[in-house]
């Protein structure tokens, strides 16, 4: 055995509790061991001197360098306690927190087993039902559709069509978009995830001067109101854009700090370094973006009060959670108990790029933004860095970042208004996309197109991704749209939706078994999905 | 390089930060590795791709598989991003989250590099300033002195210096502990945890029937008040044991449940699973021990209640928190923010025996007693299984366990209430002991002293290690005793407090470089102290 390559973390990722009574583990050894058997040994916390059950552990993922091995157990005592036992030929490894070793002594093991030391209801990461059979769409408010030609246009400078730079306005709106809830639907859409639409100055929104106002470009709070109250009707979820890093220079807070400087209120709602010149901290370099100082527990009130009102007055499905890695876990960790006590189904989605486990374990998000799996996308299809067998490894190594409940309520995605779309990253290759998608549904977590992947929209970065709707091409029924719905259709019926998820690769072939369903991808990406 | 044996997570024990400004950074590799040069390459989330700093990493660590790197960083953009670097021969190494590369693509870091996004100032772990020169003094109450002759004795049915059982009730009081501060003080103690002093019918009192009570077995709140007044009046601190876990059955509460079942407005403050006959969770199996509900948000204000009103009203500086691995993390979350807003150097001390990374990441303890530096000094002292290698090994991977901050708070023991005393585990060698001592001081971390082991008291497992305390033996300035002296006069020193710590194993002996001054432990345990 190779003892380096071992890692085990109780009460984590690889060791978890769907409820009370189940326990949820995984054991990471070198791809290379092959043990006879893997298996956990395991009792409860005051007995387990004298009494121990033995369960087999599976190999179930491996990604490039390990194999994981995993058992789900369903138990009697909350107060679970184990060690793990491999088996090769004659010879027998015990792994506990004092490593490998050929013995272990039971009776000294309340010092060195692992535990999970008792199962708390709270601390349990709450798998969202509707977000398992959920297919989630992005709108960019403003590119997606103009509902209300009659409203005050001046602000307009970008004809419908035409190709957008970062200071354009074009007109989209929340009329516009229910007004295609129906065409939403039809795709089989079942939740909404718009970009936010409080007040602001900018096309984009992200630096907010009202979090209590709807930007009057989109409209107001009776159209979001009359929004929500139709898809809500139609069986979809609306999730906002929630940006609590920072806000707008123009927020009335802010104005106070440069106004009275030192003297104002809310001078500690910043995080301020010099105070004349003001220097404070921004969102990246932009300094009409001051940060909040989360520090502060004014701040966290202030911004709690905000996410709950949207809950409760409007009945909102979720919160996206801008920039959220640069917010304090402290924050988070509050918002998140406000949130789940206004609406215990509500999402939350943090924009994490990176690895992010030490914010879904159960205290803070339930999900964040999958940028992983667009790199692993990228790197398969656009970039040549992968063929399917590291593409295969690599997606198995997303899946052990995080618990299976999380990784079934992951945002996956190939692009988003932060992005190149997908399809300009592809050189345009509708066959490419086309298996993405596949691909995007069969991974567990919930799928999010952005707006225009069914039209085949394409545009390279920001502000070339965020072009208008084609309304006019929309009517063709072109052959990725004709996907996503079989797609959008295969996510709503649980026997998918619920199916457990194997990825390997094949004889040159990306394989992903989902239930009774599987996909096959080729080295170029041709890809076959069916049932087996 | 044998990429399976490299581990590092961003934000946890392998990346914090002291201050908005400072990053500590670890990178496990295998010892059997030994790269020319390991670098970190980092810089500012926003401008890492085109600007980056390299700092070298030092080799510091090393248990019995892994060498650890490290580095302190100090920066000016609190949004860290890194990725790490190793050379050997002409062959160059990256590791970021994609794992081991050849070349790396500074260009598209924003997928793969590793992060501590922004350093916010309410999620880092803070020392406690008072923690770094502390000896602790454990005292179990009811055995240490019995200071009020007057009292109401009828419950007292052990003779002082009798051998007690589990149903022992000896006398012991806080006017004992209060008539023996100086005698304390002039060990060099300055730091005082005792076992819980609420009203309570057990000896131990882990049983509570009144957290807003002091047991009048051992006094009355004004005496606690004195105690702690001229406790502090000496620079001396007191830290309580809060027993949340679980409550004695006459807690009013659970009588309540007790008489009128479901209609009880308590029924959801305890775990109950039947309602005819009741049956509940426990501590252990101890029926008289009902389990708190800390999924129950009543309860934690409840508990968090009794927390805040001993820390202002009577200005105690720190709990040590019973069972604490079985009470929810939503709860210890909840319990910190509280506390530290009543009393910021207020210390929390877990009792977890196992590996508590997941409670020490700065949102729950400061603090574990320290039960994993217990198992390898008895491993090493009483039970023959380690040599001084093994023995370096195993005290470098406790270290390895939690950032250096935490490492400072840990509260070491020898033994304690719950244990065999140390000096019976090693046979009664008191060579052995002051050598163990010697070692408990120099380890980083808060010295805690088990009562009496000043005076060499022996004692086996519970009620054994639970004697009365000799005071005439104590009146014989032994040698264990002058040791003690030594050390706590070392340990107020703050160029001992202070000093980095080197562990390593040479020539058969255990080395420990603690500053200027040095230890050294033969196989048979002799040892020398002293400056290098």
């Amino acid at each position: 055995m190779d003892e380096k390559a071992i890692l085990h973390y109780p009460e984590s990722k690889f060791c978890y509790a769907l409820d009370r009574n189940t326990v949820c583990l995984r054991l990471r050894i070198s791809k290379s061991d092959a043990p006879d058997r893997v298996e956990v040994v395991y009792g409860g916390k005051y007995t387990y001197a004298t009494e121990q059950k033995t369960a087999k552990m599976e190999r179930k993922y491996t990604d490039r360098l390990f194999a994981y091995y995993t058992a789900t157990l369903r138990i009697t005592d909350s107060r679970f306690v184990y060690v793990f036992r491999m088996t090769r030929g004659n010879r027998i490894y015990y792994y506990s927190e004092d490593g490998l070793t050929e013995e272990y002594d039971f009776e000294l093991s309340y010092y060195n087993c692992f535990q999970y030391a008792y199962i708390n209801e709270c601390d349990l990461m709450k798998p969202i039902e509707w977000m398992q059979t959920a297919t989630f769409y992005q709108i960019f408010v403003d590119r997606f559709r103009n509902g209300n030609p009659d409203k005050e246009k001046a602000y307009v400078n970008l004809k419908w069509g035409e190709i957008p730079n970062p200071k354009s306005f074009a007109g989209g709106d929340l009329k516009g978009i229910t007004q295609k809830l129906s065409y939403l639907n039809g795709l089989g859409i079942n939740a909404l995830y718009l970009t936010p639409v409080f007040k602001s100055v900018s096309n984009h929104k992200y630096d907010i001067s009202d979090y209590y106002e709807i930007d009057e470009q989109f409209g107001d709070k009776a159209q979001l109101r009359e929004l929500i109250e139709r898809a809500h009707a139609m069986g979809m979820k609306i999730v906002l854009d929630a940006v609590f890093n920072h806000c707008s220079e123009n927020l009335s807070q802010f104005q106070d700090v440069l106004k009275k400087g030192k003297k104002s209120a809310y001078y500690d709602w910043f995080v301020i370094s010099n105070d004349d010149p003001l220097e404070y901290e921004t969102f990246a370099a932009c300094s009409y973006m001051p940060k909040f100082n989360t520090s502060n527990p004014e701040v966290c009130d202030y911004l709690i009060g905000i996410a709950t009102y949207w809950i409760r007055e409007f009945d909102i499905d979720g919160w996206r959670l801008d920039v959220s890695d640069e917010v304090s876990h402290d924050f988070w960790r509050q918002f998140r108990r406000a949130v789940k006590r206004a609406k215990p189904d509500c999402v939350l989605i943090g924009e994490n790029w990176h690895d992010a486990s030490g914010y879904l374990g159960g205290d803070q998000f339930d999900s964040i933004m999958n940028y992983a799996f667009t790199k692993a996308c990228l790197d398969f299809y656009a970039f040549g860095r992968f063929d399917t067998k590291s593409f295969a490894d690599k997606l198995n190594e997303i899946l052990m970042r995080n618990s299976d409940p999380v990784n079934d309520m992951m945002l996956n995605l190939l692009d988003t208004h932060d992005t190149h779309r997908f399809l300009t990253r592809v050189g345009g290759d509708k066959a490419k996309l086309k298996s993405a998608l596949a691909l995007l549904y069969f991974f567990p977590g919930s799928p999010c197109i952005y707006y225009g992947t069914e039209n085949a929209m394409e545009g390279g970065y920001d502000p070339d991704c965020r072009r208008t709707f084609d309304w006019e091409a929309e009517r063709e029924d072109g052959d990725v749209k004709s996907l996503i719905k079989e797609l959008t259709a295969l996510k709503r019926s649980p026997d998918f939706a619920r199916a457990e998820v194997g990825i390997r690769a094949e004889n040159g072939m990306l394989i992903v078994e989902r239930g009774k369903y599987l996909l096959t991808i080729a080295e170029g990406g041709g890809f076959t999905a069916g049932t087996k």
